[in-house]
C-alpha cells in the first residue's frame, strides 16, 4: 500500500459554507439525477472507493490516505439498485439537516430512513459515500458521532456565544463538543497538551492541578480516541501551536492508540488529514521507562500471546519503522512486560505528577 | 429477600470530617490490632459480610439494603491471614490519602499494594470491607470511581472555588467530577431534571436548546450510571428538590437502567441510600408510546430471546409490583418489540425536542 506516483488522493475540503454545500447537493445529485432521466439515461452516481485496497501510505507525507477511483452506481442494475435508491434518500434526509442547520447522529439517519436500511452499518456506509462524493467531511454535512474527550487546563473556548475557561470547571472538566469544529479558541495560558490516555491519569492530574504547575492543557479520550477528540487536539496543535504530547500504557495497545492521534487509522483514512496530530510526541510509558523509573515488578504485567502477536504487526507500520521506536519495540519484546500509567502508583499515588511528567518534560524524554 | 422484623441494617454515615475518620481508622484498625498483640490475642478485625444472602429488599422503605452481620477476620488463621495482611496493609495507605487529602481510584490502590495482590477485584473488595468497616462510604476513603457522565442546563455549581454556569457550556457541557459530593449547587432556573440514557438522544436535547424552553437540567450518564452520575442526580432531587424523570429505551435494558436511578443495584446495595432517587418518573420511551406516537413498525425492533427472558427476571423485581409498570411490560410481551429513543427521528431528526418532550411532560405521562 506504498503510494505510486501521480496518483490522485482523495483531500476533503476544511470547511465548507452550508449555503455552497445545500447546492452542491441538489445540483450534483438532484437535478443531475433529474436530467439523466430527462434525457432518458440510466440514472447512475459516481461514488469514490474506500475499500482497504485503495488507502495508501504516503511516507512523504507521513500519512494514510485514500487513492481517488470513482465506481458508478446505477440505477436500472439489479446490483446498484438498492444502494442507489438509499444513497438518494439519505442524501435528502442530509439536505434537510443542512437547511435546518441542526445535526444528526449516525443513528438518528439510520431510523430516519429504517425502512430502506436493514443494519446501520449500510446507512452508516451511504453517509461516508455522499460524504466521499461531495469531498467533505461527514461532519460537514451535519452527521456527527458522539464525543466522549474531556477537557482542563489553560484555555478558553467560545462555543456557540458561551464563554468556557477550562481553567475553571473544577475537577469535572470541559466535555469535548461533538461540533467540535464550531468552537473558537478565543485565548490561552498553557505552553503544550498533554493527551492521556485513560480518565484515572487524567482525573488524577486534574486534581494535582499539573495543568496549572505546567501551564499545559489536558485532554483524555478516554481510551481509543474518537473522531472529535482527535480533531479537537489537531486544532489546537494547528491553530495554537502548541507541542502535543501523548501518555499511554506501556503496550501494544498504548501504542496504537498513540499511533492513532500521530498517524490516524486505517478504518478512517479518509479523515486523517483533519484528524492526525502528525508530530505528536509519545511521552510514555515507555519501555524504558520501566527500569529508568524503577516500577517494581510486582507492578508490570506479563504480557499475553495475542499482546506480542499486536506489537509484532505494529511494529511493522511503516510510521513505526525509526530507531526509537523499534528500540522501545525490542526492549518490550525481550521483556514481555507491559505497564499501565497506574503503575506508577506503586510508588506513591501522585508519582505521575510530582516526579515522571515534570522529568520526562525537563528531559525531553520522548519519542518523535 | 423480603425483610424480616428487627433486622439491623448497614446505614452509611452521610458525611463524615476527615480528621475524625483518620482516628476511626487509627483506632478501630491499627491501635486496635496493636492492642490485641500486646494483650498475646490472635489479632482480628470483624467485616461486615456483603455476600448476596445479606441483600434486603425493604418495601416500606422501598430500597435495596444490607443486612448487619459482622464476620471475623483473624490472623493466625491459614483461610484468613492473607485477607487480614491486605486489609491492614490497604488501611495504611487509605490512611495516607486520607491524611494527604488526595483522592485514588481503585486500579490506583491494587498497583499501590500489588506485591499482596493477584488481581484488582481482590483489592476492590478489600476496600469496600474497609469502608464497610469504618461504615463509611468508599468515597469518603479517598477511592472513588471514574465518572462518565455529563449535565447541562439551567444550574450553576461551585466545584473547589470554581462557579461553573451549566447554561453556558456550549454544545458540550460539563462533566461530572468523580468527588461529586464536594460541589455545592450555587443557584438554579430550572423546574426539573431530565436524565437521559443515551448520549446520542442527550446531544440532540443540547442542541434544540430544550433545556432553555423546558427550564431543566439535561443529565446523561452515557448507558448504564456510573455512581458519581447517580449520587448527581440524587443530590439534585434531594436538595434542589426538582423532580426527576428518567428517558430510557423502550427495552428490559432500559427499564433496569431506570430502576438502578431509582432503586439502586444489587452489586451496590451497600450505597443505595446515598444513591437512590427513588421518586423519579420514568417518562419514556414506554411501550405504550410507541403506538401512542405513531413510531412506525420499521423503526420498532424485534425484540431476542435474551430481551424477553430479561424482561421476565425485572417484572419480577418486587419494586416494579405496580399496575402501570406491569401493564406496559405486558404489552412489551404481548408485541415482542422494543425501540430505542432515537426511533422518535423516524418521524423527524427534531421531534424529540419539539413533540414528544413537551407533551409527555404536558400530559404528565409517565410511570412512579
Amino acid at each position: 500500500m506504498k503510494k505510486k506516483e501521480n496518483e490522485e488522493y482523495i483531500i476533503l475540503a476544511e470547511k465548507i459554507e452550508r449555503e455552497k454545500l445545500i447546492d452542491k447537493m441538489l445540483n450534483e445529485i438532484f437535478l443531475r439525477i433529474l436530467s439523466q432521466i430527462r434525457k432518458r439515461q440510466n440514472p447512475f452516481l459516481e461514488i469514490p472507493a474506500r475499500k482497504k485496497e485503495v488507502v495508501v501510505y504516503d511516507e512523504e507525507k507521513d500519512l494514510i490516505l485514500l487513492k481517488k477511483i470513482l465506481m458508478k452506481r446505477d440505477f436500472f442494475n439489479m446490483k446498484n439498485v438498492r444502494k442507489f435508491t438509499q444513497t438518494v434518500a439519505v442524501s435528502s434526509t442530509i439536505t434537510e439537516l443542512l437547511r435546518r442547520n441542526i445535526h444528526a447522529q449516525l443513528r438518528d439517519i439510520f431510523y430516519n430512513r429504517a425502512y430502506i436500511f436493514e443494519t446501520q452499518n449500510e446507512s452508516d456506509a451511504i453517509i461516508e459515500d455522499i460524504a466521499a462524493m461531495m469531498g467533505v467531511y461527514r461532519e460537514n454535512l451535519g452527521v456527527i458521532a458522539s464525543a466522549k474527550g474531556v477537557c482542563v487546563g489553560e484555555i478558553k473556548i467560545r462555543d456557540k456565544g458561551d464563554l468556557i475557561d477550562c481553567s475553571r470547571l473544577g475537577t469535572g472538566g470541559w466535555s469535548i463538543t461533538p461540533l467540535v469544529d464550531e468552537v473558537e479558541f478565543v485565548d490561552y495560558g498553557a505552553e503544550y497538551v498533554l493527551v492521556i490516555e485513560k480518565d484515572a491519569a487524567f482525573f488524577r492530574l486534574v486534581e494535582d492541578k499539573i495543568w496549572k504547575k505546567q501551564k499545559c492543557i489536558l485532554v483524555t479520550g478516554k481510551g481509543q480516541a474518537d473522531v472529535a477528540t482527535r480533531r479537537f487536539v489537531k486544532r489546537l496543535r494547528e491553530e495554537l501551536k502548541l507541542p502535543v504530547y501523548i501518555l499511554v500504557d506501556s503496550d501494544p495497545y498504548g501504542f496504537y492508540i498513540a499511533s492513532v492521534y500521530k498517524r490516524g487509522s486505517i478504518q478512517l483514512s479518509f479523515d486523517t488529514p483533519r484528524l492526525a496530530t502528525q508530530d505528536a510526541k509519545l511521552l510514555g510509558l515507555l519501555p524504558s521507562d520501566l527500569d529508568k523509573y524503577k516500577v517494581p515488578k510486582y507492578a508490570r504485567l506479563k504480557m499475553t500471546e495475542a499482546d506480542i502477536k499486536r506489537l509484532s504487526e505494529i511494529s511493522n507500520y511503516p510510521w513505526f519503522k525509526n530507531k526509537r521506536y523499534q528500540e522501545e519495540f525490542q526492549l518490550m519484546l525481550e521483556r514481555k512486560e507491559k505497564a499501565e500509567v497506574q503503575a506508577l502508583c506503586s510508588k506513591n499515588i501522585t508519582y505521575l505528577s510530582d516526579v515522571y511528567i515534570p522529568k520526562k518534560m525537563e528531559e525531553r524524554d520522548w519519542l518523535s
